[in-house]
């Protein structure tokens, strides 16, 4: 079985291809176990970092570029992870951009899949950023998608297509809608929601770290080992169990920045959260503002998806994954 | 001003060309009343049967083209009226072709109004087609687009893609989501949705029709004449009105295929209602049955968007507009 991970090289796509190495096979849409025989990284830059592995094969391209696009599914993939994007605050800073990668390269491998002789499972990583609108809200699973980002836009025109693309048969698709996944290793991004990284991995790494918006901002967040699962579990589910309904709102837990902070303190210490500048950027706050923190993900727990515990989990899985 | 209308040869068109040109003048976004100079309607065919006015320019083209609508466009207009469409059953046949006029046209005719010095009002004529899955739900201003259509999808697409254009400043988009219009005049077309005025405009004309679903289905209706109304009206509304969420669901009635046929009785006897041939369409079923019925238009409505009272006027008003 062959598996292509578009954004292979992003730290979410290798920790998916490490997952999936270490598992050895996979039970595409509920049936029987095969063999993970070939695994294909595709992203703009070669992924580093991982280990020497036959199975793996790294291929360095422009996802907007039909041909090399099209030459990478000559050989059809039975899966396809498809986690390549603009991130937010790029895609708002640079419109075009952002609809070329987000938008019509999406389109564009949608075609592609349509006229492969397989019909693949195609995971989708959306983003609860397809929600907007009034705070207070409780996002439900038939909320509507009322963006207030480019960015968030983007995914949810995707997720409307990916969903019809699978009801006509060209591909079956499942698209996660991911809360902000933290703590992610690395340095800081263009993503609005890079900070609610930075302020518990910079501090603990014994770096300043600015967090840009108000302490009583609440957040709706998911590490990146449980979203990794979740990608995996997806590709597992039968396509019966999803039905019509392609789009699932993946769950997470609701929390402040302020809470977070206090657990950081809590495992280390004052002296640790003392290197958190808290200097407001109006550009950040109003988007991350229009992210809802609350939801009701019923569907996805009934599906068999996992959330994290805790926010202490979540510091501690962080330390032990990626800190010495 | 200028004003253009997209789908300008379309039964809907035309209706909207007459009442503006009756009209005269259209307060653009809510601001002091301009008068119309000149009027384009932009179609694949010629519009017919339209009075002579010198304010009216008939411009034959494909939308698809985008050197024939960037030389539209070079004479800016202050308001687009954007109703060209595949209908849905070609939409649901000829997924091409419904992708390619229905998305793709739109979204290039987005980039070019992006372009433009002006920063247009477009009015879109979306469909309650966004709305899917279960029957038995209500729905609200706030539910979820899931489609069960390519027709649906495209329109749910062209929606999010309007309101992040809109929220940029490149257009100022107003969506409205139509409920089934009847009574339409003319033949029968390739929309799935043609039975729910066949089956009253044909008996009134002495001619047969098929009733291809089952008398108990429910549709969610709106006559020509509201639906034209309510074009206008959401040109003249004010941005602000509106704020950040452009996609409107428009209000209807709610009503039964038998109940349409009871009136249609009461009005013109038994006699005409016999000249139905009830004939099950697996087809049209599958897809009009993914249609709900009940919606709760609030917004709409608060908006100043207009309703019939009642399948009698419905038919009363194709009988006094459209028959001898």
């Amino acid at each position: 079985m062959r598996i292509i991970i578009f954004g292979g090289a992003g730290f979410l796509g290798k920790k998916l291809a490490r997952e999936l190495l270490k598992k050895g096979e996979l039970s595409v849409g509920g049936h029987a176990p095969r063999k993970i025989t070939r695994l294909a990284l595709f992203d703009n830059v070669a992924a580093v970092g991982l280990p020497a592995d036959s199975r793996l094969e790294m291929v360095v391209g422009d996802i907007r570029d039909p041909a090399r696009v099209r030459s990478l599914l000559e050989d059809p993939a039975d899966v396809i992870f498809h986690l390549a994007a603009v991130v937010s605050g790029e895609a708002e800073k640079n419109f075009d951009l952002g609809m070329a990668v987000n938008l019509h390269a999406t389109l564009q491998l949608l075609e592609l899949c349509r006229n492969l002789p397989t019909r693949p499972v195609l995971v989708f990583a959306s983003s609860c950023a397809v929600f907007g609108g009034e705070l207070s809200d409780q996002i439900r699973d038939n909320t509507a998608s009322m963006p207030r980002s480019s960015y968030g836009t983007q995914k949810a025109v995707a997720d409307l297509l990916i969903s019809d693309f699978s009801r006509r048969g060209f591909v079956d698709g499942r698209c996660l809608r991911l809360p902000t996944i933290t703590v992610r290793p690395g340095k800081p991004n263009a993503a609005t929601s890079s900070f609610v990284s930075s302020i518990i991995r910079e501090p603990l790494q014994k770096q300043r770290a600015v967090c840009p918006v108000a302490p009583d901002t609440e957040v709706w967040i998911l590490s990146p080992k449980r979203v990794t699962e979740n990608f995996i579990h997806a590709a597992q589910l039968p396509a019966d169990a999803l039905g019509a309904n392609r789009m699932i709102n993946l769950p997470g837990i609701t929390t402040s920045v302020a809470e977070m902070v206090r657990v950081l303190e809590a495992i280390a210490g004052p002296e640790t959260t003392a290197l958190i500048d808290w200097i407001p950027d109006p550009f950040i706050q109003s988007i991350v503002l229009t992210w809802p923190p609350h939801f009701e993900p019923t569907r996805a727990l009934e599906l068999g998806f996992h959330r994290d515990e805790s926010m202490r989990e979540i510091i501690e899985a962080f330390m032990e994954e990626e800190l010495d």
